[in-house]
């Protein structure tokens, strides 16, 4: 091949080592998921079309990696589609699957699925890849794993509080500084966009979740370049102009919000959440109303949360989540749902920045034999098989090259003794054994070999 | 959504105990690789069209789940193609990428990628998702779980026999029946296929993996039909009538080719491997030569095997792999790879039909605390917390339902314990223990609740 090979842009391979410290992460994230009895799921990688689209809202649905059909579906392509330059139709023409965007729209498909064999309020926690067609960035990849736990079928707040101690118990797992939960209310912000005479939020929650970015100020002045009314702004601004502690900015909401019903019900619920969490303990979390948060995703109905990154990161969110009322069986009994995602990758970051990872990632030592020649293997495969039958980590170098080749294999490698059974020690009945790391050089009796490597193992 | 909704054709959702029965397997493999030595790695799920294509053959190709472009990339669709009915050229004007189709492609583009910082020989493992465009059957997906081993520039046969070992190994830790691996050599077979006036065994590949199914004859009558020469056929036909024991067939296989050096340098392979697995203490696994063995995959150029089913089974194979001379960096020097590949999906068939899953997958029990309502949430959260933080599973009933409820969802979920702090256990000091199995209920000192629960674990 005279081109250069690489991963795709925003993809990435991962060594022993990346794995040896991402098996930790998520170990530390699944064994706090199972200790507060979430079950575990998978999903396919992909997803037909139409269970994905409609559910994120446009800009994310075009950000979806579609699955161009096969075989001779593909001569559906709609031409007409393309010669009139409606690319969107044409593109859908030719694909019926998409990669998995998240793992909250999967997990209400698979709820729609299988109602009958799942007992209510179903816990489930799943840790896939998922794909974004997104410029990548520090922290943000084209693949990524996402983290999440969900609880569907319930709407008391409980659920809310059960999810923000999911995150609180993990960042003290893994030894985070505190960092700040910003929590706001959907209704809240449906309220005030009924004012605006908006339709819904969704309207405007991208410009409203740069408010962290641009200030309030910049907010109104996106708002006034897209001819939104003086009138509907000065909605908006009286809610974005709102300070002060979580109780101070509740009472504000209802002085505010006294005549408008939709806003008021999310300030109850977002109150009863505040109150309610004091008795929660939370250790590693600050509880921050944030009333500019709006969280991009369509499907969010009712409360919704937002993790920052610790202060000296500039990486965005680590996680987020919410509650969408109408996400699970549009046409059956409503079963309401709340959850949430850890960004595995940005949580990766950080913990590399504040070497948080456990210096001894795995303590097992690793041992190689030296190859002498298929015709001296008998004096070595038997101990081979024995240790690794102990899964103790060995290897037979895989030809009989020069010693020195083999050892510079060993030091490359990082293993960690080198065994030496040759003619001369068949001879005396012995195995050297040599510490790769101080170079010492040490003999054993040769029916001690068992004993001797597990003792250093 | 009024349109049910469906995982697409050939792919499976798995539930939380599939996925602990999974994770068993799983872990089997991956202990008994790391006890070889194998380093693992990941690759991204796609990879660029590019490194994929040309290397599995035809066929192949057109299985690959290609991506379509996004944006405004779809414009360069070459409509001419589509018009003049070229859909696979119309399909590439669509699409850059595709999801892996195996392992091996992926880790030859792993090494050219990273051969500076990769010490050799490089012993991978790797176990990711393939996803292939195939009609699904009995224990075949479309999305499944690929398990390789791989060792990467060597040439010496000592490789090909620690790989035949890690299938002998993991068959053995899984208590497996003896299972049947055959072996060929890709270039016995490519000998043949100069004689037959072929530009490589490639060409009629496919036809001779169905001798399994069809037989020697029915693989004649196919080359007939395909209009092959009488004095083609015969070639290949005494080939196939070779039969005996490995020893036998190796005989026979050197007065055949006495004259023809390509096909001879493999029998002396096939010979040496054969005769030198025998200091190997292979326990679970019959290596018989079959000379009908071909390998659909165009890469393989040297040794081949697969692993068939135990006889019961009419799944096909469970794994399978070959030596590779020319994957990895065609223009620089050559490294020779070899390795082989577990058929997950498969392996799992015969462990449940087999009944050979340990009976006890998980032995943590589970601890549902009953819930009297938000404003008692002070008798319980802090032993829900201390619990698990010991990693013992416990949750609060998400909301104060009817008990009745509450105790039906413990049922469901097949939670181990239910406990009981209400208004009357507070005023004693006392928590109530219900042990779900037996139905049996008993009284504990509140104070000893974490050391009750601990022993109960």
């Amino acid at each position: 091949m005279s081109q250069k090979l690489n991963t795709p842009k925003g993809t990435r391979d991962f060594s022993s080592l990346e794995l040896k410290k991402r098996e930790y992460l998520l170990n530390v994230l699944k064994n706090c998921f199972k200790s507060f009895n979430f079950q575990e799921i998978q999903t396919p990688s992909f997803e037909n079309l139409t269970t994905l689209t409609g559910k994120y809202g446009d800009d994310e649905d075009n950000l979806m990696f579609k699955i161009l059909a096969s075989g001779d579906k593909i001569k559906k392509a709609d031409i007409d589609a393309f010669k009139d330059n409606k690319l969107s139709k044409f593109s859908n023409s030719l694909s019926d699957k998409a990669l998995r965007y998240d793992l909250t729209v999967p997990l209400s498909r698979f709820i729609s699925q299988n109602l009958n064999d799942i007992s209510l309020p179903f816990k489930r926690f799943q840790t896939q890849l998922v794909w974004r067609a997104e410029r990548p960035q520090k922290g943000r990849f084209r693949e990524f794993l996402q983290c999440d736990v969900d609880i569907i079928g319930e709407s008391n707040i409980l659920n809310e509080l059960e999810c923000i101690k999911v995150y609180d118990s993990v960042f003290k797992r893994l030894g985070m500084p505190k960092v700040d939960l910003r929590i706001n209310n959907r209704q809240i912000l449906e309220g005030v966009s009924k004012l605006m005479k908006l339709e819904s939020v969704n309207e405007i929650a991208s410009i409203l979740d740069k408010t962290d970015k641009i200030g309030a100020e910049g907010v109104m002045k996106e708002l006034k370049d897209r001819n939104f009314s003086d009138d509907s702004i000065n909605q908006l601004k009286s809610l974005l102009n709102i300070k002060g502690t979580n109780n101070e900015k509740i009472k504000s909401l209802r002085s505010l919000f006294s005549s408008n019903n939709i806003s008021l019900s999310g300030v109850d619920l977002l109150e009863e959440i505040i109150k309610t969490s004091e008795k929660f303990n939370l250790n590693n979390i600050n509880l921050n109303v944030d009333l500019s948060l709006a969280r991009g995703l369509s499907y969010y109905t009712g409360t919704i949360i937002e993790v920052s990154s610790p202060e000296e990161f500039n990486i965005g969110s680590i996680g987020g989540g919410g509650r969408y009322d109408d996400l699970v069986q549009k046409n059956n009994p409503r079963l309401s749902g709340f959850g949430i995602s850890f960004g595995f990758d940005r949580i990766f970051l950080i913990l590399e920045e504040l070497k948080l990872f456990p210096s001894e990632l795995d303590s097992s030592k690793s041992f190689l034999f030296l190859n002498f020649g298929l015709e001296k293997l008998n004096n070595i495969i038997s101990y081979v098989d024995q240790l690794r039958e102990k899964n103790i980590i060995c290897e037979l170098y895989p030809s009989d090259v020069k010693i020195k080749k083999q050892m510079d294999y060993a030091n490359q490698k990082g293993v960690d003794y080198v065994i030496i059974i040759g003619d001369e020690e068949v001879k005396s009945n012995i195995f050297k054994l040599k510490d790769m790391k101080t170079g010492d050089q040490s003999s054993f009796d040769i029916s001690n070999l068992l004993i001797e490597i597990e003792n250093l193992n």
